[in-house]
């Protein structure tokens, strides 16, 4: 973690913007203080990637200050360097410096994530026009689920169910490959992290247009299937659970015929959910056509 | 404080390498929780615009995560968000993103700055050769001083030289003309954040090189002279005290006679105070030309 000089240098290339983006986590408010080190280590790494993803860019390496409440176990941090190595070499990003410092509160982690887009051709959520398609990565709903679960806000689920969509939680897939195919193709894009409806808002808000989701179309798990088949009133809370780290995006009408070739190179599902509206905000239309509004007891007809 | 995408973008130049910083701040460690938000707001900036300094830098913006341990009071907020507006104007840097958080802990900032400097041109702590001249900007101890006032670990000073010492801790000056001017000119340098000591230290650990320094040409504030005056014991705690965030470097014999035209042009003084040898380590000289040695009661002669 020590810096050689006051601060690290990365080589600039005419054409090529760098992209940045930082993260806070703090136990107790994005992980439990006892999650295992190499989750934390993994998910603080990945979140930050994931947002590099979403804006279409390759990864350089990352800035990474921890305050620690105590001097922490010698097995506690060879577990969290341990993945931090190993996802470093997995998405070839380099630590380029950080701080370390003592706090009197909770472990807390910042993670700065650099990365390099050609020049004008980074994602961004203000591109969205009336008549684009809205599509998702991967499935959407596992992490939200799984922090009810470990929260004990629902009756705990069966452990074949939790333990997959725990993982989905705990290690997130930074979408790095889909993120980089999506440039000069995708015309908004982001990642979950607030929840696919609070999320397709974002999209909406910045490109001033409105968004129809289709519920029936939301890709689910395996595990979120058998979730909701049981207790189909959690439907509201995997549309609109965080967590997520797939990217949502939109494309011009016309252009979904690519999305089935652009999911099979970069080896993730890709789902079409939903068109984009002149207007504002987000509408969510059940399988019959109808809007569905969020209510406390979840989504339901108006 | 909300970014419209994922991340910031900087664009890219041929010849300019991005060179970036990052440091956490808690409150109870780095600052008190009940000082002033406006001079909370600046150290955390300034302290990383001074590492961006000591590369030789031309600051370009940062990110700043903020945890906060409740909802801060709109007056706090308002001293904190105006002092940054000024210094951003002032040292001409904008936002470029960040987080904000909440924590059951301490107030708790981080910040990673990011600069531009011309490719091979950053300084470094690697290029000290013996022969050349260790030379330091502005004064030294005033704020190490004032850290010993405010803790209440010496007898308090008299108020007209508590106040100006208290400045030099909470309000640091980042030296950013001056490395840049160093740019070419300065074998190895680093801003003063551990003690001058300790920092000459890092610069003859990493360019493998002796330093030996001249107790009686460090120059010190008139505040500084009058406490050193009543209580010589203190010389070891102003060499030795942190975060004056001068900028300490060396330059090849023989280019001495610069100093004086740079330190007018970037209206700083600047002092020789020493000279790098072959050898490892930092040693202190005394006025009589002997070695001095750190002992528990300060600075005194084998």
């Amino acid at each position: 973690m020590m810096l050689r000089d006051d601060a690290a240098l990365i080589p600039g290339r005419a054409g090529v913007d760098t992209v940045c983006t930082a993260d806070m986590l703090v136990a107790g408010v994005h992980f439990l203080a006892d999650d295992p080190p190499a989750d934390i280590a993994r998910k603080m790494l990945r979140v930050n990637l994931s947002d590099l993803a979403a804006m279409g860019a390759e990864p350089h390496g990352y800035l990474l200050s921890i305050a620690f409440p105590a001097a922490p176990e010698a097995a506690w941090m060879e577990a969290f360097s341990a993945a931090l190595a190993e996802d470093q070499a997995r998405f070839r990003v380099t630590l380029l410096g950080g701080d370390t410092v003592s706090t009197s509160g909770p472990l807390t982690l910042n993670v700065t994530a650099l990365g390099h887009v050609p020049h004008g051709q980074a994602l961004t959520r203000g591109g969205a026009r009336p008549g684009d398609r809205v599509a998702v990565s991967g499935t959407v709903g596992d992490a939200g689920l799984a922090l009810l679960h470990l929260l004990g806000r629902v009756e705990p689920f069966a452990a074949e169910v939790a333990e997959p969509l725990m993982a989905r939680l705990r290690r997130p897939e930074p979408r790095l490959a889909l993120g980089r195919r999506l440039r000069g193709v995708a015309s908004a894009c982001l990642d979950l992290s607030d929840g696919l409806f609070a999320d397709l808002g974002h999209i909406a808000e910045v490109s001033g247009v409105a968004i129809v989701l289709d519920a029936s179309s939301v890709p689910f798990s395996p595990a979120a299937r058998r979730v909701l088949a049981d207790r189909p009133e959690l439907l509201g809370a995997a549309i609109s659970g965080g967590d997520d780290y797939e990217l949502a995006f939109t494309i011009p009408a016309g252009t979904e015929a690519a999305l089935a070739g652009i999911a099979a190179e970069c080896g993730v599902e890709l789902t079409a959910i939903g068109v984009v509206e002149s207007g504002q905000g987000v509408r969510v239309r059940g399988a019959d056509g109808q809007d569905m509004a969020l209510g406390s007891g979840g989504w339901r007809h108006f």
